[in-house]
């Protein structure tokens, strides 16, 4: 194990438990707000343990481009807004699936309503945690409106509604390998990145280092989803925490299936290589952020 | 039929005529992003010809606080946040509607899987509509951080989803009168206010104004929905444009039902009175906002 690899693993650790306290704050209030099922069903889906990637991708560039501040709430907005996305795609309409995050999907845990309604309140949660963290990290309501605006650029047609629309369009049809990516950069990509966006705005980054990162977020979101594809393809239920396998047995066309586990792989790590090259061509030197970008081709689950 | 009402009813048809217009732009925008079933879904929601209450009422009070530029893409978005809040009521899981703004619902149109992701769609379109509104009026992007937090916090769980939750939680129970003004006030009452208040943001309207038009959008916000359930019990499904006689047959608890329609219409017009005096207590003197706040309780649909 590299040095970095140990620091990696120290900040996402930290990145994780910061977060994790935080949405568990957001979980009391919600069950205050949102009584019943609903509102058990909204803290139940964002208690889960994931790996808060989103997050840690937040902090990692607020950090590295300056920020001192706390930006953990800014984070935590990002995945509460991943997580609304993860409920809807596991319902019986979308991809129909029982296992997430090592237990069972919301919808198995308290019906199918009450995680519809669970998913869609969590859209307008994320722009209520956003702004409890921009003001927390006293941020101009100016800052709060790029943020606001980068976030539900993401969510919406152009980038994670959008992608699962396409997705399901493409169900049972031939996809071209453009498809394909087409599909990801919306679906899993915009959301990557714009997390690390919105820590480059929240750190008050120039625009001449905005889209660099903008660029390196775009690269890793695509190969996160090719390595999930392998993953799907080569690990277990237990291993990732949700139903492995899945793709093949749909018929799905992923990065997996139309190119082979080892040439997508080699795909993710081009990716990767012009993702850190966008920062460098940026001046930012950040071992941190190479670090992060590496880790997402090369999880295990 | 007196001046001002004369000037209200075109008032009225200006204000649904330029939201339908700018509404009918982005069905065009939104069949692009999201082929298929579900972009045309959301085309079908949002063209269905309602009164566009809400955006007259953001028209309205930015004209009256002085505002003069071209905002009605703000107050579509508005529409757009309400127009996703219809189809998930409709929902077989929730109201099970047939019915709304005479014609069909969007899931007995389109399916209940295009329909909630139309629905979920149009939360992130509402921010990107108004996002291309406060631009469009060169507001700054602080005006559409403040404008976007009072969206999102009437759309979220003190508002709208809290009130749909709230409601769904008290069916077969026994409500009492409070706890009804409770639920309307969050499932109807909070995007009205925020209408009100957007547009009086909108204007650059001081806090000393702002205030007593958030008090006048609480205040017409719950005696919309007194109304409403006085119309449910008395006109037909056709004056409606959706099922009538629908609370009785649910033996649903409703402001006609436990006041008796006489009362809840005098609690109703009290509310209205409470209203203008709010505005004339703030310095805003204004027969088009008197007139749209009687507009409200004495509508035929």
């Amino acid at each position: 194990m590299t040095t970095s690899t140990i620091n990696l693993n120290g900040f996402l650790a930290e990145a994780r438990d910061a977060t994790n306290a935080v949405l568990d704050e957001w979980c009391d209030r919600v069950r205050r707000d949102l009584p019943g099922d609903v509102g058990e069903a909204v803290a139940y889906s964002l208690s889960a343990r994931g790996k808060r990637l989103r997050p840690a991708l937040v902090l990692g560039v607020y950090r590295e481009l300056g920020g001192d501040g706390d930006v953990v709430e800014i984070a935590a907005a990002v995945e509460v807004m991943h997580t609304y996305s993860l409920v809807h795609d596991d319902l019986p309409c979308m991809d129909d699936d029982d296992l997430r995050r090592g237990r069972s999907t919301t919808h198995r845990e308290f019906g199918v309503t009450a995680a519809v309604e669970a998913g869609v309140a969590m859209v307008p949660l994320a722009a209520r945690v956003l702004a409890a963290g921009c003001a927390r990290l006293g941020l101009s309501e100016a800052r709060l409106g790029k943020i606001g605006a980068e976030l539900f650029h993401a969510a919406g047609a152009s980038g994670m509604i959008g992608g699962q629309v396409l997705d399901l369009e493409a169900e049972g049809r031939p996809v071209s390998l453009d498809g394909l990516r087409e599909i990801h950069r919306r679906k899993t990509g915009a959301l990557i990145t714009a997390s690390a966006v919105i820590g480059a705005i929240a750190a008050g980054a120039s625009p001449s280092r905005l889209e660099p990162v903008r660029e390196y977020g775009r690269e890793i979101g695509v190969a996160f989803q090719i390595a999930d594809d392998v993953l799907d393809a080569t690990a277990t239920s237990q291993e990732l925490g949700k139903t492995a396998g899945k793709d093949a047995r749909q018929q799905k066309a992923t990065f997996a299936t139309l190119l082979g586990t080892e040439a997508a792989m080699a795909e993710a790590h081009d990716r990767i290589r012009r993702a850190i090259d966008h920062l460098g061509g940026g001046g930012i030197d950040s071992p941190l952020l190479c670090s992060l970008a590496n880790f997402i081709v090369n999880r295990r689950s």
